[in-house]
């Protein structure tokens, strides 16, 4: 089935406690359609500026990923910069943000996007992203965002329209917090369900994720990596992994949803291991069998039998 | 097979989100000898003060926690206490410390305890830890130790000396970290290796734990509760209801080792639901199963099968 994403493609640069890297290929669409295109057919709309590189626009295309909304204008790219703690290298500080094309962004779909069974929207403008769920010509099988503190705090009343509107919402630990007001997360994600959707996404980097399907609970720890190079993009990894799985299978139940998860992460675990989206770029069926396989012996462990074999002297 | 602990027994005071509760019954000692009493013969070692009461050593006789180690002598027990973050239940501050009669500490273990099969060495000074070693029959079949930033900044080389000698080590994510001089924790683990144990179990809180057991890697969240009353005492309970467990079947094999951290982990969920260890006290067979098989949900997912079915568009 085919996957629709709208959102960012941006120039970063990053400092890492591994090194710097300026004006590196980055944005939410970028690492979310090539997560994606390795399992499902993936059209991505987004903006840059004349600035974008040919080479660029060749990296998406060798990976199958519909360019054909990719809009490009006077001026430049959307660019972002920061630097990644030494000691915690989850922890980041932004250095410096600008929209330049980006601030104009108003995404008009495509006829051929419109027919999406699968829509992604990206962390965008709360109005930009009803705007485009408005274009679409049937509802989607699956409408999943991506959001950020930046718009919880800035446009809740907008943010709450979409959010109400969609079935799946990905947030980070921080935001869905502050999102639903509420410090415990296990109550974060029931406040979310209370809004609309009905799969929560509690994304915790280096922690893994939590998952609220329709109240079953879901937890994974992230794949422990003895080098990460760059954080950048790994939520938008592991997004795409996730939803383009789903779109590839069209399996929504449970069991469906926790095997999308964990290769979300496994997804995400390759991003980080260079800078920019390099090895996410690269990567081969068997090195990500191998990894989904290295998960499961991670997180394997022997249940009680059902005869409840844990031993007790009371 | 019979389990030893040493560590301590105190009042602690406390401030949570939930409420707070003045010299409440804790201590290291304490949770890891109830934790461990379900599964395990367990003897502890502790100091306490003449003011210590008399229900309290009800409570730990009542578990069947041989008390015959427990030294009362003139002076008060040791009083800790600390106030919870309102935004994260995760983050404390100590307000007081007063080792009172825990400060000359000395454990002189009796014959029986020196003939124990496995010993916890809890969070006390490393040359004690070193000390009560000596003082062994024989070598236990499993001897762990948990510690902290304290001795890891004021006594880095007592602490080597221990860690050298003990097979299993607790510690948390920053005390991991600190003590390897490694922000990695899979680096970070590998080096606790080189300076002996075999098994390095990293406590992460609400983010579960990490295992490295001679290199296997094992990672478990924590069990996701809608309600977080007073961590205190999580860690050790977890440390109780793992050590417990192995001391019960006496199997140090990898899927033993896995278990007992789940075990440990849904052990300390429900420490953290009630404030001292009024929740760890009150357990049942039935509760303690139906949680572990929770656990087995919460962390479930279907792997990759043989011919490696993940849909690939290369």
């Amino acid at each position: 089935m085919t996957l629709l994403v709208v959102g960012s493609v941006a120039y970063d640069s990053v400092q890492t406690p591994q090194g710097a890297r300026e004006d590196a290929l980055g944005g939410s669409a970028t690492y979310f359609s090539i997560a994606s295109s390795y399992f499902s057919p993936v059209s991505l709309v987004a903006i840059v500026g004349e600035d974008f590189q040919p080479e660029h626009i060749a990296l998406l295309e060798k990976h199958d990923v519909d360019v054909s909304g990719l809009e490009r204008v006077d001026g430049d790219t959307f660019r972002w910069s920061g630097v990644y703690s030494t000691e915690d290298v989850n922890q980041r500080e932004t250095l410096d943000t600008q929209l330049n094309v980006f601030a104009d962004f108003k995404p008009n779909l495509s006829e051929q996007h419109r027919n999406a069974d699968f829509l992604f929207l990206a962390n965008i403008d709360p109005e930009l992203q009803l705007e485009v769920l408005g274009q679409m010509n049937q509802r989607p099988k699956l409408v999943a965002l991506d959001s950020m503190n930046f718009w919880i705090d800035g446009k809740k009343n907008e943010l709450d329209k979409i959010v109400e509107a969609v079935d799946m919402v990905f947030m980070d630990e921080g935001e869905a917090r502050t999102y639903a007001n509420e410090p415990n997360l296990r109550r974060a994600a029931a406040r979310i369900h209370e809004v609309g959707p009905s799969t929560v996404i509690i994304k915790r980097g280096e922690h893994g994720v939590l998952i609220s399907n329709e109240g079953n609970l879901f937890s994974a720890p992230a794949f422990p990596l003895d080098r990460v190079v760059d954080p950048t993009g790994a939520g938008d990894t592991f997004a795409g992994g996730f939803v383009g799985l789903i779109s590839a299978t069209g399996d929504l139940s449970e069991a469906g949803i926790r095997r999308a998860a964990v290769l979300g992460s496994v997804m995400g675990s390759f991003t980080v291991e260079d800078f920019s989206a390099d090895r996410l770029a690269t990567l081969t069926h068997e090195q990500v069998v191998e990894r989904f396989s290295e998960f499961e012996r991670l997180t394997q462990f022997t249940g009680l039998d059902k005869s409840n074999s844990l031993p007790w002297r009371a």
